[in-house]
């Protein structure tokens, strides 16, 4: 029987870049439209800082099957637009019953999970913290620092991912800058 | 539906410590007879310096199913049994089907993987280094530094462990200190 051979690569821990990685997918401003509240401040930051990166993905390139463990790194920018912070999408995974977990390796930030029913739970981040997200909780993560925030994640390989659900209706919660601090408010936008 | 609460938990990056975690399992020379190839050497280390410790696991409590992500932390302290340098025991997966990431935090070492069939590889292991452990293959970390060697550690949740073909038949090769270096070199007890 033909094995498929390990493998080493290098996470650079001060940045979480990922070499080699499978693919690295960058979100700039342009492909987060909608996805913040306040989307007439998206574009306003876009046209004035032109398109910032917003996060970077660096995908491992594992077979897609519950056998495996697929893996990537994760990098937001610190940023804002309007007083809510940088951060991923957020996705549930097409099978909701999978975990994933999270280790954050450089920068400060937040994990932010919600369930189908709009319930949700904000754990705060910094290198070291090991978040588990269990199964049906969608996930996203939020840059609430000076740097960047970067983190190492690995879920099950047949998990697949729904982004759909979130771009749709969006996180029941936001994050953003209040007084100097991250606070935690409802989306008035949530559908 | 009641689902499972998302967790946060701590790993000490330097020394790989997680904190809380379900379980400690501390791995002394007592506890790793007939692991090393010399076991002469191995009862006369215990005899003069004591049951020192080998290597420590930090095991998160998490469901074993396959919706869920297991993970751990090893930290092996440097030391040697005659040449023979300080190891985990390895082990394959009961469900050989499942692979296993890790993610060298502090120290220095070597992963060692090998095959039902005998065939092995050995991967070189940093701070930042990721290794891929494909379905089907062994695994055992090694020390061959002078601090202690920390990683972590995650698999599918249905993945379950098998000691005993390990225990019973060893790795084919051996991770030796020749000439102030670590060369692999075959087990003159592997069955």
């Amino acid at each position: 029987m033909a094995v498929m051979e390990p493998s080493a690569s290098r996470i650079e821990l001060q940045t979480g870049v990922l070499d080699p990685c499978g693919q690295v997918l960058r979100r700039r401003l342009s492909d987060m439209q909608a996805m913040f509240t306040n989307e007439a401040a998206r574009q306003e930051l876009q046209a004035q800082e032109g398109d910032r990166l917003v996060y970077e993905v660096y995908v491992a390139e594992i077979p897609e099957t519950g056998s495996h463990i697929l893996h990537c790194t994760t990098v937001i920018q610190p940023g804002r637009v309007a007083d809510e912070f940088f951060m991923t999408k957020g996705h549930f995974h097409a099978v909701r019953d999978r975990a994933e977990i999270y280790l954050g390796l450089a920068g400060l930030g937040c994990m932010l999970v919600q369930t189908d029913e709009g319930e949700t739970r904000l754990l705060e981040m910094q290198p070291g913290t090991l978040v588990y997200v269990p199964p049906f909780w969608a996930h996203r993560t939020i840059n609430t620092g000076h740097e960047p925030f970067a983190l190492f994640a690995a879920w099950p390989g047949d998990a697949g991912h729904d982004y759909g659900t979130i771009e749709t209706k969006g996180f029941a919660k936001i994050l953003v800058a209040r007084d100097g601090k991250a606070a935690l408010v409802d989306n008035p936008r949530y559908a």
